[in-house]
């Protein structure tokens, strides 16, 4: 028998830009959520994810979709404040909800809140959660369009009640190999 | 209340590559069924079409979603024979069943049959066929990886006998505006 | 007549990283100088003129050839700073001489100095400098990797006293359309 | 000291198209010339030199340089004759000579004259010949287009009569290790 599925951990949210209220997963019930957690300064991420998340968002319908982005620094802390997001943010035009991770709040451990939360390897990383608020996938590093596109509306399709049965996503095991970020990633 | 979906026309076709036996879509029922009608030399079917065929095949099961080709040739009909088609399969490694439209058998009409009983506007076309047989999608010119994705997972969450009510695909309008092909499109 | 080529004015320049000594134009003579201009919170800059830059440093021989960034930023000043810069250089791994372009010292004007010097429309923005430390090109938004390499060369095979008598390079006229940067440039 | 270099041997052509003379190296002394040693239905060539090629002849002067293709077809010869070629030239709107290197003659050896002459390693692979009618560059595969810009420079900027003393191009040693073209690259 396939293990439970897990509900997402709720996000550790400092600040959220882009929006008046929070977006909490309680309240984003009912809706698939597409999570980008990422870096303004991981080339990946700005290659790939911001690309990905905006069409993301033009492509599926609000009422279904949720784009979320997940701002999780975890290195050069000073050069990514929320003043350098927010620059960030109208350069590269991304207007969906931003959530600023929540520091450590320990001056020793710089991986904030919920990316510790959700035990991340690095940046770029794709959530998805179901419209029951369940984590379905967690990809560290890039995914492919056509992939991505396919699952969310695999998860679209489901039924906010729906018993499912299915098995929690795998484990991701890619080895933290660099002490900077490659093209395509930051690893932790 | 929405008009009926028609059935998606019966292939006419000279000769199957790539396969021992035809692929009717009699045969197919059952499954999605995604058809790149392309010609050889149609620049924009093999920047494009060919490597998303190829990625449509990788990415979702065989048993669920048949992939096929239709050379569809209406122009240069010397350059794009059968022998120089399956150069081209071999070159280009695509491996799944692709059928030689069937000629007009009218020297004055260049359009081959199974083009002209789908009203193709030229190359490259992609057509959608559902579980049940019925067409869904006819898009002239590149579509995003990530819309396919969605659409071909739409279609194969359908269960085959599952009555749908839905609209009929729209009518493609894209000027026929070259008298040759563009990088994206060869239009009819 | 051809107007004579004026010689490319002399940067002034907060301070430089990446490199132990000032990379003053006066102390590059004999060399042909190619600097990139642009912001970090820049798209184009990023998409376009990071990966030029590092190809031109790979592709071209050290003594004959410099490479430079000159960190122009006339918008967002906060979150552009030299730790912003710093990390930014550390992971995009760029580790060519980078100026930072003096601030104009007047509150009311963001742009900073060489940018104004030079009268630069936006970033980003190529120069080049001739190994007699005249002006040769200023070209704003990105220019084809192949015409790049053709007139790096062209300057590498003049002769450093070389009289040349050509042209000044043409006035850029490039319509400042936008309020922020396009995916290609920010105009100023 | 420097070998000698080579002069490039005069190529051996079935049939030029989109000219009305054939282009002989003899008659092009004095300009520098480019030439794409290509097979219509190898997909690196395809995808990398027919753009490379279109850059070329757009961006250089036709009175110093003289781009030519060469289809030197070893494999497919049915597929890819005449008339097959001249579909292909139309489609992707090539427009400069492209000359049929003469088939061998010898039914057991496919590779046809020109390509045998000057050992080619397969396709696509670029010829440079300078002003003075010398084989400068040999390369099999891709070449960026940033180092292709600076050497077709480079020797636009040798005079007709310099004396050289450069060495010959170095030997190419690629291995062919594929029964069939690779998205790169047809090996011989």
């Amino acid at each position: 028998m396939a293990p439970a599925l897990r509900a997402a951990p709720e996000f550790e949210i400092q600040k959220w830009l882009n929006t008046d209220q929070p977006c909490t997963l309680e309240a984003l019930r009912g809706k698939v959520v597409v999570v980008y957690a990422f870096q303004m300064l991981c080339p990946g991420c700005v290659e790939h994810s911001v690309p990905q998340a905006r069409k993301v968002r033009a492509l599926f319908p609000a009422e279904d979709v949720a784009v979320l982005g997940l701002h999780t620094v975890f290195e050069h802390h000073e050069a990514m404040g929320e003043i350098a997001l927010k620059a960030f943010l109208h350069e590269y035009r991304l207007d969906f909800p931003v959530g600023i991770d929540e520091p450590s709040g320990d001056s020793l451990d710089p991986v904030p809140k919920t990316m510790r939360r959700y035990n991340l390897q690095g940046t770029p990383t794709t959530l998805m959660i179901d419209r029951q608020g369940r984590l379905r996938k967690q990809k560290f590093g890039h995914e492919q369009d056509m992939v991505l596109g396919a699952e969310i509306m695999a998860l679209m399709r489901e039924a906010p009640e729906e018993s499912l049965g299915q098995q929690a996503p795998p484990e991701e095991k890619t080895p933290a190999d660099t002490h900077h970020c490659s093209d395509e990633s930051c690893p932790l």
